[in-house]
Protein backbone atom coordinates (compact mmCIF):
# COMPACT_ATOMS: atom_id res chain seq x y z
CA UNK A 1 0.00 0.00 0.00
CA UNK A 2 1.53 3.84 -1.01
CA UNK A 3 2.19 6.10 1.86
CA UNK A 4 -0.07 8.99 2.13
CA UNK A 5 1.35 11.37 -0.24
CA UNK A 6 4.31 13.40 1.21
CA UNK A 7 3.14 17.56 0.99
CA UNK A 8 4.83 20.76 2.36
CA UNK A 9 1.51 21.15 3.92
CA UNK A 10 2.07 17.44 6.02
CA UNK A 11 5.45 18.39 7.01
CA UNK A 12 4.94 21.79 8.32
CA UNK A 13 2.13 20.38 10.40
CA UNK A 14 3.99 17.78 11.86
CA UNK A 15 6.88 20.13 11.82
CA UNK A 16 4.66 22.58 14.43
CA UNK A 17 4.02 19.21 16.83
CA UNK A 18 7.40 18.70 17.18
CA UNK A 19 8.36 21.80 17.81
CA UNK A 20 5.93 21.92 20.28
CA UNK A 21 6.75 18.91 21.85
CA UNK A 22 10.08 19.56 21.76
CA UNK A 23 10.87 23.08 21.77
CA UNK A 24 12.62 24.79 19.67
CA UNK A 25 15.83 23.84 20.36
CA UNK A 26 15.72 20.19 20.77
CA UNK A 27 13.26 19.73 17.65
CA UNK A 28 15.21 18.26 14.56
CA UNK A 29 14.54 17.24 10.94
CA UNK A 30 14.49 13.20 12.02
CA UNK A 31 11.68 14.04 14.90
CA UNK A 32 9.93 15.70 11.75
CA UNK A 33 10.61 12.74 10.10
CA UNK A 34 9.61 10.14 12.10
CA UNK A 35 6.35 11.60 13.03
CA UNK A 36 5.52 11.49 9.30
CA UNK A 37 7.19 7.92 9.33
CA UNK A 38 9.34 8.87 6.46
CA UNK A 39 13.11 8.99 6.19
CA UNK A 40 14.86 12.62 6.51
CA UNK A 41 15.86 12.37 2.81
CA UNK A 42 11.89 12.85 1.91
CA UNK A 43 12.00 15.51 4.00
CA UNK A 44 14.72 17.81 2.95
CA UNK A 45 13.81 16.85 -1.09
CA UNK A 46 10.71 19.29 0.03
CA UNK A 47 13.41 21.63 2.48
CA UNK A 48 16.50 21.63 1.50
CA UNK A 49 17.68 22.43 4.88
CA UNK A 50 16.60 22.65 8.71
CA UNK A 51 16.78 26.53 8.77
CA UNK A 52 14.42 27.01 5.21
CA UNK A 53 11.88 23.94 6.97
CA UNK A 54 11.59 26.05 10.68
CA UNK A 55 11.62 29.60 8.37
CA UNK A 56 8.56 27.82 6.24
CA UNK A 57 6.78 27.00 9.68
CA UNK A 58 7.19 30.01 10.80
CA UNK A 59 5.72 32.09 7.41
CA UNK A 60 2.85 30.00 8.02
CA UNK A 61 1.94 30.37 11.05
CA UNK A 62 2.29 34.37 10.45
CA UNK A 63 -0.11 33.70 6.85
CA UNK A 64 -2.83 32.26 9.05
CA UNK A 65 -3.01 35.93 11.07
CA UNK A 66 -2.19 37.26 6.76
CA UNK A 67 -5.54 35.34 5.35
CA UNK A 68 -8.05 35.83 8.01
CA UNK A 69 -7.48 39.82 7.99
CA UNK A 70 -7.84 39.94 3.75
CA UNK A 71 -11.21 38.26 4.47
CA UNK A 72 -12.30 42.14 5.95
CA UNK A 73 -9.98 43.62 3.12
CA UNK A 74 -11.94 42.09 0.63
CA UNK A 75 -15.69 42.66 1.99
CA UNK A 76 -18.14 44.94 1.26
CA UNK A 77 -18.36 47.92 3.24
CA UNK A 78 -17.45 51.70 4.14
CA UNK A 79 -13.47 51.58 4.32
CA UNK A 80 -13.81 53.27 8.04
CA UNK A 81 -15.47 50.65 9.18
CA UNK A 82 -13.70 47.66 7.64
CA UNK A 83 -10.82 49.55 9.25
CA UNK A 84 -11.68 49.30 12.48
CA UNK A 85 -12.48 45.75 11.61
CA UNK A 86 -9.39 44.92 10.63
CA UNK A 87 -7.40 46.58 13.46
CA UNK A 88 -9.62 44.61 15.95
CA UNK A 89 -9.29 41.62 14.52
CA UNK A 90 -5.80 41.92 13.98
CA UNK A 91 -5.33 42.69 17.91
CA UNK A 92 -7.53 39.87 18.76
CA UNK A 93 -5.66 37.20 16.29
CA UNK A 94 -2.65 38.08 18.27
CA UNK A 95 -4.35 37.93 21.77
CA UNK A 96 -5.31 34.81 20.95
CA UNK A 97 -1.91 33.32 19.95
CA UNK A 98 -0.22 34.96 22.64
CA UNK A 99 -2.48 33.55 25.09
CA UNK A 100 -4.19 30.67 24.25
CA UNK A 101 -1.50 28.70 23.84
CA UNK A 102 1.81 30.73 25.58
CA UNK A 103 4.25 27.80 24.94
CA UNK A 104 3.92 27.55 20.78
CA UNK A 105 3.70 31.60 21.55
CA UNK A 106 7.12 31.34 23.01
CA UNK A 107 8.13 28.57 20.52
CA UNK A 108 7.35 31.05 17.33
CA UNK A 109 9.17 33.82 19.08
CA UNK A 110 12.22 32.09 19.28
CA UNK A 111 12.16 31.01 15.43
CA UNK A 112 11.52 34.87 14.75
CA UNK A 113 14.46 35.90 16.40
CA UNK A 114 16.70 33.29 13.77
CA UNK A 115 15.02 34.97 11.12
CA UNK A 116 13.93 38.69 10.64
CA UNK A 117 13.05 37.67 6.94
CA UNK A 118 9.99 36.09 7.67
CA UNK A 119 8.23 39.24 10.49
CA UNK A 120 9.18 41.63 7.72
CA UNK A 121 7.56 39.87 4.92
CA UNK A 122 4.61 39.57 6.78
CA UNK A 123 4.61 43.26 7.70
CA UNK A 124 4.91 43.93 4.70
CA UNK A 125 1.74 41.78 3.63
CA UNK A 126 0.01 43.63 6.27
CA UNK A 127 0.66 47.14 5.53
CA UNK A 128 -0.45 45.97 1.75
CA UNK A 129 -3.65 45.19 3.41
CA UNK A 130 -3.73 48.08 5.09
CA UNK A 131 -2.97 50.68 2.36
CA UNK A 132 -6.16 49.02 0.23
CA UNK A 133 -8.76 49.55 2.71
CA UNK A 134 -7.14 53.69 3.36
CA UNK A 135 -7.01 53.93 -0.41
CA UNK A 136 -11.07 52.78 -0.74
CA UNK A 137 -11.73 55.13 2.03
CA UNK A 138 -9.78 57.75 -0.14
CA UNK A 139 -11.83 56.67 -3.01
CA UNK A 140 -14.94 57.17 -0.78
CA UNK A 141 -14.23 60.73 0.07
CA UNK A 142 -13.81 59.16 4.08
CA UNK A 143 -9.90 59.89 4.53
CA UNK A 144 -7.76 62.20 3.73
CA UNK A 145 -4.09 61.54 3.00
CA UNK A 146 -1.80 62.33 -0.06
CA UNK A 147 0.01 58.30 0.53
CA UNK A 148 -1.99 56.00 1.45
CA UNK A 149 0.75 53.51 1.80
CA UNK A 150 2.93 55.99 4.66
CA UNK A 151 -0.41 56.51 6.37
CA UNK A 152 -0.89 52.94 6.07
CA UNK A 153 3.19 52.36 7.45
CA UNK A 154 2.35 54.89 10.37
CA UNK A 155 -1.83 53.15 11.42
CA UNK A 156 0.37 49.94 11.48
CA UNK A 157 3.27 51.51 13.97
CA UNK A 158 0.80 53.58 16.06
CA UNK A 159 -1.40 50.32 16.62
CA UNK A 160 1.93 48.43 17.96
CA UNK A 161 1.33 47.90 21.64
CA UNK A 162 -1.97 45.60 20.13
CA UNK A 163 -0.14 43.46 18.00
CA UNK A 164 4.01 43.87 18.41
CA UNK A 165 4.68 40.68 20.23
CA UNK A 166 6.85 42.62 22.19
CA UNK A 167 3.98 43.72 24.09
CA UNK A 168 2.15 40.42 24.76
CA UNK A 169 2.66 40.03 28.30
CA UNK A 170 0.48 43.04 28.46
CA UNK A 171 -2.41 41.89 26.66
CA UNK A 172 -3.84 40.01 29.65
CA UNK A 173 -4.55 43.32 31.42
CA UNK A 174 -7.82 44.17 31.83
CA UNK A 175 -7.31 47.86 30.70
CA UNK A 176 -5.96 46.90 27.55
CA UNK A 177 -9.30 46.59 25.42
CA UNK A 178 -10.40 50.71 26.52
CA UNK A 179 -6.75 51.73 25.47
CA UNK A 180 -7.25 49.69 22.19
CA UNK A 181 -10.43 51.36 21.58
CA UNK A 182 -8.52 55.18 22.30
CA UNK A 183 -6.09 54.84 20.07
CA UNK A 184 -7.84 53.14 17.14
CA UNK A 185 -10.34 55.94 17.56
CA UNK A 186 -7.75 58.60 17.80
CA UNK A 187 -6.12 57.13 14.39
CA UNK A 188 -9.75 56.83 12.96
CA UNK A 189 -10.33 60.67 13.74
CA UNK A 190 -6.75 61.31 12.26
CA UNK A 191 -7.78 59.67 8.99
CA UNK A 192 -10.84 61.26 8.68
CA UNK A 193 -9.92 64.57 9.20
CA UNK B 1 39.66 68.21 57.56
CA UNK B 2 36.13 66.96 57.60
CA UNK B 3 35.04 64.57 53.98
CA UNK B 4 32.71 66.56 51.68
CA UNK B 5 29.26 65.74 52.87
CA UNK B 6 27.79 62.69 51.14
CA UNK B 7 24.11 63.29 49.93
CA UNK B 8 21.92 61.06 48.39
CA UNK B 9 23.03 62.75 44.82
CA UNK B 10 26.82 61.84 45.48
CA UNK B 11 26.00 58.42 46.22
CA UNK B 12 23.73 58.06 42.98
CA UNK B 13 26.16 59.69 41.11
CA UNK B 14 29.05 57.09 42.13
CA UNK B 15 26.09 54.34 41.84
CA UNK B 16 25.81 55.28 38.12
CA UNK B 17 29.84 55.25 37.38
CA UNK B 18 29.98 51.70 39.37
CA UNK B 19 26.96 50.17 37.16
CA UNK B 20 28.93 51.82 34.12
CA UNK B 21 32.14 50.05 34.99
CA UNK B 22 31.24 46.62 36.55
CA UNK B 23 27.53 46.20 35.54
CA UNK B 24 24.60 45.58 37.02
CA UNK B 25 25.51 41.62 37.67
CA UNK B 26 28.34 42.82 39.66
CA UNK B 27 27.95 46.06 41.36
CA UNK B 28 27.76 46.27 45.05
CA UNK B 29 27.25 48.57 47.76
CA UNK B 30 30.54 48.15 48.75
CA UNK B 31 31.94 48.93 45.50
CA UNK B 32 29.70 52.28 45.58
CA UNK B 33 31.27 52.94 49.14
CA UNK B 34 34.33 52.53 48.31
CA UNK B 35 34.07 55.20 45.23
CA UNK B 36 33.23 57.81 47.70
CA UNK B 37 35.66 56.68 49.69
CA UNK B 38 33.27 55.66 52.79
CA UNK B 39 32.20 53.16 54.82
CA UNK B 40 29.24 51.10 53.20
CA UNK B 41 27.41 52.12 56.29
CA UNK B 42 27.26 55.67 55.29
CA UNK B 43 25.78 54.38 52.09
CA UNK B 44 23.06 52.54 53.50
CA UNK B 45 21.95 55.10 56.02
CA UNK B 46 20.62 56.76 52.86
CA UNK B 47 19.78 54.30 51.00
CA UNK B 48 18.39 51.19 53.20
CA UNK B 49 18.66 47.87 51.06
CA UNK B 50 21.00 47.17 47.55
CA UNK B 51 17.46 47.84 45.66
CA UNK B 52 16.87 50.62 47.03
CA UNK B 53 19.24 51.94 45.59
CA UNK B 54 19.00 50.38 42.46
CA UNK B 55 15.69 51.67 42.15
CA UNK B 56 16.52 54.96 43.10
CA UNK B 57 18.98 55.54 40.32
CA UNK B 58 16.87 54.25 37.91
CA UNK B 59 14.34 56.62 38.16
CA UNK B 60 17.17 59.23 38.25
CA UNK B 61 17.93 58.31 35.02
CA UNK B 62 14.31 57.87 33.99
CA UNK B 63 13.66 61.86 35.74
CA UNK B 64 16.34 62.95 33.37
CA UNK B 65 13.77 62.66 30.25
CA UNK B 66 10.83 63.58 32.46
CA UNK B 67 12.55 67.35 33.36
CA UNK B 68 13.33 68.23 29.93
CA UNK B 69 10.21 67.20 28.69
CA UNK B 70 8.96 69.67 31.79
CA UNK B 71 10.46 72.43 30.39
CA UNK B 72 7.95 72.27 26.71
CA UNK B 73 4.67 71.57 29.18
CA UNK B 74 5.71 75.10 31.40
CA UNK B 75 6.75 76.94 28.22
CA UNK B 76 4.46 79.40 25.90
CA UNK B 77 3.22 79.09 23.01
CA UNK B 78 -0.26 76.99 21.07
CA UNK B 79 -0.91 73.31 22.56
CA UNK B 80 -0.28 71.90 19.24
CA UNK B 81 3.16 73.12 18.58
CA UNK B 82 3.90 72.30 21.88
CA UNK B 83 2.83 68.67 21.60
CA UNK B 84 4.74 68.43 18.61
CA UNK B 85 7.86 69.69 19.95
CA UNK B 86 7.15 67.12 23.36
CA UNK B 87 7.09 64.15 21.11
CA UNK B 88 9.94 64.95 19.38
CA UNK B 89 11.85 65.52 22.59
CA UNK B 90 10.64 62.75 23.56
CA UNK B 91 12.26 60.69 20.87
CA UNK B 92 15.12 62.45 20.90
CA UNK B 93 16.39 62.00 24.34
CA UNK B 94 15.01 58.18 24.18
CA UNK B 95 17.28 57.32 21.08
CA UNK B 96 20.28 59.61 22.38
CA UNK B 97 20.18 57.37 25.51
CA UNK B 98 19.74 54.37 23.11
CA UNK B 99 22.63 55.21 21.12
CA UNK B 100 24.97 57.45 22.87
CA UNK B 101 25.94 54.98 25.67
CA UNK B 102 24.36 51.53 24.80
CA UNK B 103 25.97 49.97 27.68
CA UNK B 104 24.57 52.21 30.36
CA UNK B 105 21.10 51.81 28.39
CA UNK B 106 21.51 48.04 28.49
CA UNK B 107 22.83 48.23 32.31
CA UNK B 108 19.41 50.31 33.02
CA UNK B 109 17.44 47.76 31.01
CA UNK B 110 18.55 45.53 33.20
CA UNK B 111 17.87 47.65 36.66
CA UNK B 112 14.40 48.18 34.93
CA UNK B 113 13.18 44.59 34.66
CA UNK B 114 13.86 44.24 38.21
CA UNK B 115 11.53 47.02 39.39
CA UNK B 116 8.52 47.77 37.49
CA UNK B 117 7.38 50.13 39.48
CA UNK B 118 9.78 52.72 38.47
CA UNK B 119 8.81 52.18 34.74
CA UNK B 120 5.29 52.54 35.58
CA UNK B 121 5.98 55.88 37.56
CA UNK B 122 7.41 57.07 34.93
CA UNK B 123 4.96 56.36 32.24
CA UNK B 124 2.42 58.14 34.78
CA UNK B 125 4.57 60.94 34.95
CA UNK B 126 5.31 61.34 31.11
CA UNK B 127 1.33 60.93 30.68
CA UNK B 128 0.15 63.72 32.98
CA UNK B 129 2.80 65.74 31.26
CA UNK B 130 0.89 65.12 27.82
CA UNK B 131 -2.43 65.51 29.69
CA UNK B 132 -1.47 68.81 30.84
CA UNK B 133 -0.45 69.84 26.97
CA UNK B 134 -4.00 68.03 25.63
CA UNK B 135 -5.95 70.41 28.31
CA UNK B 136 -4.26 73.55 26.99
CA UNK B 137 -5.32 72.79 23.31
CA UNK B 138 -9.07 72.04 24.72
CA UNK B 139 -8.63 75.46 26.35
CA UNK B 140 -7.60 76.91 23.00
CA UNK B 141 -10.14 75.41 20.76
CA UNK B 142 -7.39 73.47 19.04
CA UNK B 143 -7.56 69.81 20.00
CA UNK B 144 -11.33 68.18 20.75
CA UNK B 145 -12.06 65.35 23.67
CA UNK B 146 -14.03 64.68 25.94
CA UNK B 147 -11.06 63.01 28.04
CA UNK B 148 -7.53 64.20 27.74
CA UNK B 149 -6.38 61.65 30.48
CA UNK B 150 -7.68 59.10 27.95
CA UNK B 151 -6.54 61.25 24.76
CA UNK B 152 -3.15 61.40 26.39
CA UNK B 153 -2.58 57.56 27.02
CA UNK B 154 -3.79 56.71 23.49
CA UNK B 155 -1.29 59.43 22.30
CA UNK B 156 1.76 57.54 24.34
CA UNK B 157 0.73 54.34 23.51
CA UNK B 158 0.43 55.31 19.51
CA UNK B 159 4.37 57.20 19.75
CA UNK B 160 5.66 54.15 21.48
CA UNK B 161 7.64 53.19 18.49
CA UNK B 162 9.76 56.26 19.20
CA UNK B 163 9.85 55.82 22.96
CA UNK B 164 9.66 52.29 23.73
CA UNK B 165 12.82 50.81 24.42
CA UNK B 166 11.51 47.46 22.98
CA UNK B 167 12.48 49.28 19.60
CA UNK B 168 15.16 50.73 20.79
CA UNK B 169 17.22 48.15 18.05
CA UNK B 170 14.84 50.14 15.25
CA UNK B 171 15.69 53.62 16.55
CA UNK B 172 19.58 54.22 14.05
CA UNK B 173 17.43 53.06 10.75
CA UNK B 174 17.58 55.58 8.46
CA UNK B 175 13.59 55.34 7.85
CA UNK B 176 13.11 55.89 11.38
CA UNK B 177 12.33 59.43 11.35
CA UNK B 178 9.98 59.43 8.17
CA UNK B 179 8.43 56.98 9.96
CA UNK B 180 7.90 59.42 13.57
CA UNK B 181 7.07 62.29 11.24
CA UNK B 182 4.07 60.08 10.00
CA UNK B 183 2.52 58.67 13.21
CA UNK B 184 2.69 62.03 14.62
CA UNK B 185 1.00 63.99 11.78
CA UNK B 186 -1.81 61.24 11.86
CA UNK B 187 -1.74 61.86 15.99
CA UNK B 188 -2.02 65.52 15.61
CA UNK B 189 -4.07 65.11 13.29
CA UNK B 190 -6.47 62.72 15.24
CA UNK B 191 -6.24 65.71 18.07
CA UNK B 192 -7.85 68.22 15.67
CA UNK B 193 -10.57 66.50 14.51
Amino acid sequence: MPPETLTPERILEATEEVLRRYGPAKATVVDVARALGVSHGSVYRHFRTKAALREAVTERWLDRTSKELSVIVAAEGPAPERLDRWLTALFEAKRHKAGDDPELFATYMALIGESGGVVDRHITDLEAQLTTIIEAGVSEGEFHTPSPATTARAVFDATGRFHDPCYAPEWSRPEITTDFEAVRDLVLRGLRS
